[in-house]
């Protein structure tokens, strides 16, 4: 039985969701229009896409249990549990700016065992197989590896935005926020990619569901860091989410969201 | 006399810096490491990159005056002044996210007249001539046109960092984030182009210098959209900046910007 999904199923899972997603990105201001009117093109991508990734997945997999943000959970026994966002980073989306992606990620006993990030308009691909996470796009193909930052003065960290915290939790953030070298907003599901590819060093979040975290998983523990909630426990449910390079930097910002 | 450059001599502009430039993008922590030790290779990256499109321009306007990041200004009596920003988003461009652009841009007489933003990862080019803006890109060649969005409420505003706006400024700001439909960070010159190209309707940013804005305003003006400082004056020198899609859309948040 194969337990893990091929290279080649995550390419064409990409292109399935790029013939969706690509065609609605930059339509020029009729995503807010159609909006005004009731008509939400959004919406209609994130079904589309979704529904193209469930056909795909329910013909090659045809016992696995599927849940995705938009058509929820096709409930079934299986030890095996796709999660599916078809577009992760919405405002980046309707904002013309390519850092949103859509994410497909596979539970094993409720494990992340494998994973996709594909970015179609810069023809970007981060994937995890089981075998190790790799990289395909413009700029080559090859395997993702962290770097090796252990402090957190050295680091950088990558949040969506400060203000998706609450009260309760921005102190916490902000926290680590002001230990770091450098901290950058804006980049969703972009930012585990930067730090499985060795470009970024930490990531913090917070009220994330499931299938925005799941797909990712795999991705960053295949590329040698290190993925969990606030608590130090397993991220595979979402919620409050930490990434971090190395086991110090996990260490070291843990400490400080929980002090 | 030749008062604009052509189209194609923007093109050869973004080739000099890409090549430049994309060889030290997403080097993998040797940024990072680099600069620890000294070496800076942002700033390498900076003065190649600015030397680069110096030369071009020396060749082909013999007489025109250069004021760049790297080097100052090349100054002469000339009524032409070119204004490179070799890597604007800094930030952006460290931490591997391709939001980052080349910024080139001729004053005649003070005043901004044609420009480009060069993305050489997403294979994008934003520039405008003096007969008009317009993109070239993976996605198609097309002319550039603002949306026409007339109410805040209605708005999309991006800027790249709430915290750059100093403790009299970020309250001004507020008062206009608060007012519209969504607002985003992280975007550097890539906002004005997505402003230039109908997919978000406003930016206000804070402490720019000349060579961070002169390419971007005739992009803007001739999409379509409007850009002065916060007190509505000429941005060429910089500081702080407003673009936006429509009158309406500007007056209502120089309002909010100056209550």
């Amino acid at each position: 039985m194969t337990i893990s999904p091929s290279p080649e199923f995550f390419r064409r899972l990409a292109a399935a969701a790029a013939a969706e997603t690509l065609p609605r990105f930059r339509d020029g201001g009729r995503v807010m229009n159609k909006r005004a009117s009731g008509f939400d093109p959004v919406t209609e991508a994130d079904r589309a896409t979704e529904q193209a990734i469930r056909d795909l997945i329910a013909r090659e997999f045809p016992d696995h249990g599927i849940v995705g943000e938009e058509y929820g959970n096709s409930s079934t026994d299986s030890r095996f549990q796709w999660a599916i966002d078809p577009i992760d980073g919405t405002r980046s989306f309707i904002s013309g700016i390519p850092l949103w992606g859509t994410l497909v990620g596979l539970l094993v006993d409720g494990t992340a065992v494998a994973g996709m990030m594909a970015q179609p308009f810069t023809r970007e691909l981060f994937y995890a197989d089981g075998n190790g996470a790799r990289y395909e796009g413009p700029d080559g193909n090859r395997p993702l590896s962290v770097r090796k930052v252990t402090d957190l003065s050295e680091a950088t960290l990558c949040t969506t935005s400060p203000f998706l915290f609450d009260e309760e939790r921005l102190p916490r953030y902000q926290r680590v926020e002001q230990a770091v070298r450098l901290a950058r907003y804006g980049t969703d599901c972009y930012a585990y990619c930067m730090l499985a590819s060795g470009n970024i060093d930490l990531v913090i979040e917070s009220g994330l569901n499931a299938y925005d975290i799941v797909a990712l998983i795999p991705i960053v523990r295949q590329a040698g860091g290190i993925i969990t909630t606030w608590s130090g426990d397993r991220p595979e449910k979402g919620g409050d989410i930490i990434a971090a390079v190395t086991p110090e930097l996990h260490a070291q910002a843990l400490e400080l969201l929980n002090r």
